[in-house]
């Protein structure tokens, strides 16, 4: 019974598509980004400005959470399941990396605000490039 | 010069979509789900076996990122760009919530590794409901 409703959603998920319109884009970027983790690069966010109301409580001095898009990533084969770190001795299963080249293209960074102005966000510890395509901007939150 | 670029990035951005496929989905969730950083609800991550390599370093007792789509949420509108959040008393700019009515209804939760068993990973600490699309999953990374 179970096997059977999970063959049906298997079988619904891999014909469904998830589509996202990008709410803002990375500019300004002025070093060759490392991992957000250990960046210190800086850089803006451009967002749409129909959204700029929901930017209202975003502060200088506050950790973000950016989702974004890799837009340059090359698409995912299973050749990319098992992959090397840069800075790891071995290969780990894609979904124990912060690889660009995953099933899905999406990242995930925490950034500071160094300021804002309007509808740009300007952020240091960016690991992001000219252009990325930037999904959602949520709060840092601490497990309570 | 810049403005110029800039309304050229915004005018692409705005046409541009961005595709995902569900890599998998929640199951078996026990308990309606409150935030993560606050749920102690359990559940089960089905992911589609053509992933099942990628899974090899994900470890009990471990914490991940889960990267996953508000299938359930209203399309989003200009009403939602001021909310007030559920445990708060004054409305808050959409990206400083966690709501699910957002532009991009993305999610985003860090769970606890109970168990896995081939593609399926029980985690604690689910805030997704049944069938929720998984979008990706990420190691957990402090600031270095």
């Amino acid at each position: 019974m179970f096997d059977g409703f999970l063959a049906f959603l298997i079988v619904f998920f891999v014909n469904m598509k998830i589509e996202f319109v990008p709410i803002g884009f990375v500019t300004d970027v002025k070093e060759i980004p490392r991992h957000w983790s250990i960046s210190d690069a800086e850089g803006k966010i451009i967002i749409d400005e129909k959204y700029i109301e929901g930017l209202k409580d975003i502060r200088q001095g506050q950790k973000i959470i950016v989702i974004f898009h890799f837009h340059k990533s090359p698409e995912f084969n299973s050749g990319y399941l098992i992959q090397k770190p840069p800075h790891k001795e071995m290969e780990m299963g894609v979904f124990s990396t912060c690889s660009p080249v995953r099933p899905n293209a999406i990242g995930f960074s925490i950034v500071e605000v160094t300021g804002i102005q309007g509808n740009i966000i300007s952020v240091r510890g960016i690991d992001m490039i000219d252009s990325t395509p930037v999904l959602d901007i949520k709060p840092v939150v601490e497990k309570g």
